[in-house]
């Protein structure tokens, strides 16, 4: 079987290898696929090839029911894969995509390896989802986590109004540092709780009751720090605008799981609440939860595990004193305040790479 | 002994009440009052009335070695006082700051009570301390945390080269809401690592292991909430500039001590790098912590238990991508990004508030 012909257009009948699978986006993916037992597009475990280092070769993982084994990533580890989903790091995937292709299979590389490659398509199929249907394309890149999590928020503003100019400032969970990261701040927050002092060993900063600016190596000579970096030159990219401003702040959070923003952000045309509000409604794959009264908005506590990404605090942004016309409905501003989270792991990661090859097998 | 004539020009023989001794920022108060032991300007024990509720009255606190006894706080108890200083809420400084002011005391009040009174002087001393200058100046109000903290940060760029719009977002210590909000982080963050499910009782959300839009209520006319109006009327105040463009987001996150900010600053006059800089290096309660080459910066963690603002993560803003002009060192902008870190118990409440002390004894 190859994607070059459709089938039955659904990833059911696809041969999908995930390579990383012991990881935390791996096992994401894994878990999502599961969620699908009894649909139509359901993955059957025999669809299933799990590809991981040698040290975890010959265990095994549990897929509804049945215990899959986990092969060692080869160059030969393709030959029987429809679809390839890479979620492992840089290194593995330029050292093992190439493998993958050769032999045929469509690729979606969760690694920023290939992410500004510019005959690789960066996708998040809500807004770009155009792009899988050229069957030229066969090397799917899947963005950056707070990359997709901020462009799914703002996505209806641009599609309305267009969209100027973001300032973004992130609350990031550690498990955007993998599962040790996890550990590592459960470790610290027991030793804290008990009297102690934290030692950090994966990030440089303690992260247990602590806030630090994100781990990503800094270029030294603009002072962003290399997710800051993604977020600009991915959301251009995605949006095909090379010129949007983007000011973003990345810092972590001691959040074990899902990434907070808070996002000011100046459109082209001015638009009154109603309207900006009427545009989150009727969003894909977002969910507005913003109850003053309660004073209920997004968390990430809200955000884990959910598909769609969570967005409140809507409001007009106070810096932005007089409006820009007055309409039927209200005052219309071009600036707006928002507070999104969403789980990294899912829409941020994994979700989005199976959807992207539900689209393949659709095209 | 009356502050209407000047003594000693020092706070060492003022008569000082403390409102509020058992509250996290009354005991901060007498800790930095107790660190001058030893210096000319320190306050001895028999200066000292410690005030708080009657449930308090009765019991004692130690001070350099001595027991001070706790008195409960009455309209008479501003007697033998010439400076009262209030760290309690609104609804104690409405009812009890004019009787200390009755009998001749100064008043400097923590609590957002006078803060809007236009004749009262909302003071940041490095910022607008000649205002306690005006013997008519008998109560001065303390400003908000965040507002110190954001405002010392920036006073040395509002000075070389005009500040006209902030965007801010908060990463906010639990301890802004006082000691019962520390125990509710770590009672709850304790349930989380044992596997179980926390149950907010202070916060209306979970606030261990996750991040929360600030607690403070919501209007729900604009969205904005109680801490964001603050930040942005106070700064407008303090720096005499009404219609400055402030654009907050206050946010809690499960740090026990010491606020968070992500600010990005437009500047009225273009500045280089070196510019900025140098205007940081040399300004007052200020900190620099800035390095790149090891993603060392300002962490709630640093600034706890410190008198200083750290500051950090010092760059230009990306998201303005053509610089104003260009000057002998380098090419000039006008949007600057930051991160800061201070002791919201320090110099965002009880060091600023002794800080007033001493001028107004010095003056």
């Amino acid at each position: 079987m190859s994607l070059t012909m459709p089938l039955s257009n659904s990833l059911a009948s696809a041969r999908i290898a995930i390579v990383g699978a012991t990881g935390a986006v791996g096992k994401e993916a894994l878990a999502i696929l599961a969620s699908r037992s009894g649909q139509p597009r359901a993955t059957p475990a025999n669809n299933l090839t799990l590809l991981a280092s040698p040290r975890s070769a010959g265990k095994s993982i549990e897929y509804l029911g049945e215990k899959l084994l986990i092969h060692a990533l080869t160059p030969d580890a393709f030959n029987a894969c429809d679809i390839a989903i890479f979620c492992a790091n840089s290194l593995v995937a330029h050292e093992f995509v190439p493998h993958a292709l050769r032999v045929g299979a469509a690729v979606i590389d969760n690694s920023s390896a290939f992410r500004a490659d510019s005959n690789v398509p960066l996708v998040i199929p809500e807004i770009n989802g155009g792009l899988l249907r050229n069957p030229a394309h066969r090397l799917i890149a899947n963005p950056n986590c707070s990359t997709i999590i901020m462009l799914i928020a703002l996505e209806p503003l641009r599609t309305h109004f267009g969209v100027e100019r973001i300032v973004v400032s992130t609350y990031q969970a550690v498990s955007g540092a993998g599962a040790a990261a996890m550990d590592e701040l459960r470790d610290q927050a027991r030793v804290v709780l008990d009297g102690g002092k934290a030692s950090p060993r994966i990030f440089a900063e303690p992260c247990a009751f602590n806030v630090f600016s994100h781990n990503a190596k800094i270029d030294l000579a603009t002072g962003l720090n290399g997710e800051e970096a993604k977020m600009i030159s991915e959301s251009r990219k995605i949006w095909d605008a090379p010129t949007l401003s983007i000011t973003p702040t990345c810092v972590r959070v001691p959040v074990l799981r899902a990434h907070t923003q808070s996002i000011t952000v100046t459109l082209t045309s001015p638009a009154t609440e109603a309207q900006v509000r009427a545009a989150f409604d009727n969003a894909k794959s977002l969910m507005v939860i913003d109850d003053r009264a309660n004073n209920a908005f997004p968390t990430p506590l809200k955000a884990s595990h959910q598909d769609d990404v969570l967005i409140g605090r809507i409001r007009h942004d106070p810096g932005e004193t007089v409006s820009q016309t007055t309409t039927a409905d209200g005052d219309a501003y071009r600036s707006w305040c928002l507070l999104v989270s969403g789980d990294q792991l899912r829409k941020g990661a994994a979700l989005n790479a199976i959807q992207i090859a539900d689209a393949l097998c659709a095209k």
